[in-house]
């Protein structure tokens, strides 16, 4: 019974956020009032409340979210038989099925870090440890011979967030923008840049 | 005497310009009143007035400012005498000198355009200009033969569009980001999508 109860108490969770997130993505989050989340959730004020008390909460619970979704979604790639299949089904994923009001709420609150102390640590935190999963995922793939050995994984790491946000914002802001037609070109891209960035002959020397 | 006034005044919408980049890029859009744009630029409203009539103008001021901006560094990579090393100086002076107080108010501008037709319109010319500057760009080398002539040259610049986006926004959002690290990654992934991407064989085929 006490699971039971657990189990609901993170469901609605999960349903207030997606309320919050489809808020935020159409009116921006200082033009977003608590009252419309709630009336998105269906929830009365008093109920919602006791999740979350306030739109920081929320926010805070959104970028929670993501980042335990990024940490699972890396550590998948790591288990991939083959590391460029599991970074493709990653892309994918991540990229083009997501949701456009959830890439969106992404430009919200990094938009909002920018200027809250508080969401611009939160995201701080969230961002390190997306790259440190990045790097975990490349150095797994670099002892397995997969990619260079002698790659910059934080460099590579960063470049990999950059390529992110880039089809991200694409996303969020243009609507003709179909990632699916861009995603076996940036694929390549990465391909090169992971496995022949330091040229041949550097290749040579180091195996 | 008419032509160095009409210098001046265009000097003058510059500098009200920058002012209202650096007063949006710090406060946000929706946070930033015409007030604080006349104190940052020295200027008394009545006079501010005369050449920007709303913040709408002056955000329409700054995208097409930034579209002028970015056609002339188009035709300076077709008229280098490399085309690569064209593109690198582009993209250092695009994604690295860039102040990052213009790098963020494109961000700023970009979120509003979500939100507000008339912003989104103009967003939305903006980037098919300069969609169309980049496949004017690449279609000169294909011709030249400096970049694979089979490639889908919208596509390639949808992906030059995402990784500026990309970088931009790290940028924005990023303080501990340095570009400057990542460009010669991208340059090299730049490169393998502009004369590698259809593979050798085809590529023997094109030719």
């Amino acid at each position: 019974m006490r699971r039971a109860n657990a189990q609901l108490q993170s469901d609605r969770r999960a349903e207030i956020l997606a309320a919050a997130e489809r808020c935020f993505a159409r009116s921006g989050f200082h033009q977003t009032s608590m009252q419309e989340i709630c009336a998105e959730a269906g929830m009365s004020p008093g109920n919602l409340y006791r999740y979350f008390a306030s739109k920081e909460a929320l926010i805070t619970g959104i970028v929670e979210a993501n980042r335990a979704e990024a940490a699972a979604s890396f550590i998948a790639v790591q288990q991939a038989p083959d590391f460029f299949a599991g970074l493709a089904a990653l892309a994918r994923h991540h990229l083009v099925e997501r949701p456009v009001e959830k890439v969106a709420i992404c430009a919200e609150v990094m938009a909002e870090s920018r200027r809250t102390a508080e969401i611009n640590e939160l995201c701080y935190r969230g961002e390190q440890e997306i790259r440190q999963g990045l790097v975990d995922m490349l150095s797994h793939a670099a002892k397995n011979g997969e990619i260079d050995r002698d790659l910059d994984l934080e460099g590579a790491a960063n470049v990999l967030m950059t390529l992110g946000d880039g089809i991200s914002w694409r996303r969020s802001v243009d609507p003709s923008f179909d990632p699916e037609t861009v995603l076996p070109m940036i694929l390549h891209m990465v391909k090169c840049l992971l496995t022949e960035f330091h040229g041949p002959e550097k290749k040579e020397q180091s195996r």
